[in-house]
């Protein structure tokens, strides 16, 4: 017999969670006395899917088969659209019944991808700061994390540069390779620093991969915006296709996050696990949605969807970042993406200013939210939660704001955003 | 460095994995010289979802909040729905915030509950037959099962009789605990048997379960669809609702399977854990489908749903059963949900028949299920699968029938399966 707290006793995995940085955002959102908070924190759109693919949802859903059960890895339609529309990149024909599988959402997909290939004590390897849910995923497969900095630009406190002045050191990733390492997770176009990793740096690291065996789950879920040239690392050469895993998100393509369509694309050999894994994890993920997926890719290119996303994400991006000109605070711009990191060591807290208990024990950014959030009602993102302990150093004068809202929005968030420069120094 | 090999071995959760019953039923289906096949495999309806139903996700979709994630817990009008449909059967009032959380379909929301309870080694108590995918779910967990089998009625071979006539032996069960038994999972109304577990059986199981501080895990996604009283043994009192998580499914309630909305219902702390979990697989939950599934239980009984979708779906299985009646094969009379177990222990298969490999290795169902879908065109689902191999001859002259189909569908596998009369044995 087990007593009764040990009945109740949570799994490892779960117990003694510190409060994450969404509901620390959010709930201080909520007590803001200044109402209603622009909300520039977490990544969802504030403006819907494009008409063609809301009506193709809508279409799906008077589909009986649409409203069942899709097959495990994924409704046919979805599978043949995402090889039609990313065999060109590939310079090759994707084969959609092996090469492609659909999961709920890309972060689905990531977990399948680690439960496919990590078992305990495998090393997976991911660069700082890293989108947070690869942490927790990468742990209930049993993986051992190992971390690898992106520096920031040098002059990132004083003057603004391109976010590709963040930079991988390749010794740094070089010395992280254990005859453990099993996968190397890359993001690009990154979250939260916006950079679009180069053709040179993939190649780079690529050729560390092909030399060592080490998979490359390449998190691709911006791939549609891109402000510079983009190279997907599977692209490359047949050998690292060979050992790539390339995630998508439909949630992100079509302003669509609460869609929960995701893919992955990669080698026959990979990608039967994976949705051997996502079988065991969901069963299937949702069909109508999927469907209108499938529509959206057939579809973009007549309504010349691709193009217009990528010039107006880009404009809302430049429209924004004027405040911080205006006000002197440097920031990183953008490759690609839709996150804009923001140097405030310049602004200075007041030092009589009360901070609650959970935000006061945290680094410095996690007070300029705070502050931002009750002295000028906007809302953003400290990111040193997407670092390690030890180097969330890095980036405590930062903050993470998603220009992927409305362009009244954003003109508001400027206005507000002038309220900081009376605690700005030159 | 690890070699090639090394890098491209799956984990043990997913390797050698042998061709599961769906896909070999499915082949099986489409390589048929009877064509189109009358489906009666898979558990997914073969009509639409009510059209309030459609009507909302279609609203839904016109909606900003209800295209961007959902919060991690779920929409907060389908929280309000569920406690304002539950609580009545709880005799309290639920706490949506705290009592409820909302999953990737019932089967995401299990494997939830078993990540967030579930740590290398302990043992989770199963039926058999058991839905499949409890196994890979509590394994990926790290959990150790045992199984307790479900005894069938003596004269099932003989005789028609009810559903209720699957015995548990509350003594094996007693056997089957151990000091490391944290877990047990129940499914009432049952799949595939059709059973609705008596309150008499609940009070036993429970009784067990509080002595020795067992979780429950109850899996009632058939709750809406009862032909004899049906008792959910969290409402049987407070020590049992303290340590009950109990499954529900938006797809099973309203015919849609495609949607991926579950749901888990229990105390906060438990649901506390289970929300976590859920969180590091998934993040969040289809939005638009979780408002549409909401409406739908706010909407239910004005449209008089719950009861019209009971009595439509008994009376199915009583159509549908007629042709098992005139055959003179014997069968399980359902309880509740949309399954029915025919015997066909007199079904003479042909000497001289031949199987392929992989299906005359398997026990004597499977060879039914290829033989009626080659020679009648009815496919239906060999149950020796939901066995332990140890178990599996207690099934091995069933065959599963899933009457959750269009009524011209049924009449047309009624027709197809008088075609058997010529193989049975008086
Ligand atoms: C880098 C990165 N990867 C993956 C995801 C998750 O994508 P999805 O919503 O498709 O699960 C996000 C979402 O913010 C992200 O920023
Ligand atoms: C007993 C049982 N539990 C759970 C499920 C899964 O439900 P969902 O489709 O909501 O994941 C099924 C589906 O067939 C089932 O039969």
């Amino acid at each position: 017999m087990t007593s009764a707290a040990e009945a109740f006793r949570p799994a490892a995995r779960v117990a003694g969670q510190k409060q994450d940085v969404w509901s620390i955002v959010n709930e201080a959102a909520a007590s803001s006395p200044v109402q209603p908070i622009v909300n520039m924190g977490q990544g969802f759109f504030g403006y819907n899917p494009p008409q063609f693919v809301i009506d193709a949802a809508k279409q799906s859903l008077d589909r009986v088969d649409c409203n069942q059960y899709a097959p495990t890895k994924g409704r046919p339609r979805l599978k043949k659209a995402l090889a039609d529309a990313y065999s060109p990149f590939y310079g090759r024909t994707l084969n959609p019944e092996t090469e492609i599988t659909i999961t709920t959402g890309a972060n689905e997909g990531m977990l399948s991808a680690f439960m496919a290939f990590i078992e305990s004590g495998d090393e997976v390897i991911i660069f700082e700061p890293f989108f947070d849910q690869y942490i927790s995923n990468i742990e209930m497969a049993g993986g051992v994390i190992k971390y690898v900095p992106m520096h920031p630009p040098v002059k990132g406190a004083i003057e603004t540069s391109s976010a590709s002045e963040w930079r991988i050191d390749i010794e740094e990733l070089k010395k992280a390779i254990t005859p453990k390492t099993k996968m190397i997770v890359l993001n690009t176009p990154h979250n939260p620093v916006g950079k679009v990793l180069s053709k040179e740096e993939l190649e780079a690291i690529g050729e560390l991969c092909v030399k060592n065996n080490i998979l490359i789950l390449s998190d691709e879920v911006y791939d549609r915006l891109y402000y510079v040239p983009f190279t997907r690392i599977a692209t490359l050469s047949p050998e690292l296709y060979n050992l790539t895993l390339t995630v998508g998100s439909g949630g992100k393509n079509f302003y669509a996050t609460g869609w929960r369509v995701g893919w992955l694309i990669g080698p026959e050999h990979l990608i039967k696990y994976v949705s051997a894994a996502h079988t065991r994890i969901c069963y299937s993920s949702v069909s109508p949605l999927q469907e209108a997926t499938a529509i959206g890719f057939e579809e973009a290119d007549k309504h010349g969807f691709w193009d217009e996303s990528k010039k107006e994400m880009q404009g809302k991006v430049r429209k924004f970042n004027e405040i911080w000109d205006e006000l002197g605070l440097p920031y990183s711009d953008p490759e690609g993406g839709y996150f804009v990191v923001v140097n405030m060591e310049k602004v200075k807290l007041p030092d009589d200013y009360v901070f609650p208990p959970h935000v006061a024990e945290r680094p410095r950014d996690f007070k300029l939210s705070w502050f931002l959030i009750m002295e000028v009602g906007v809302a953003a993102i400290p990111p040193t939660e997407f670092y390690t302990k030890e180097n969330a150093h890095i980036a405590e004068n930062y903050l993470r704001f998603a220009v992927c809202k409305n362009d009244d929005v954003l003109e508001e968030a400027k206005a507000r955003l002038r309220g900081l420069k009376k605690f700005i120094q030159a």
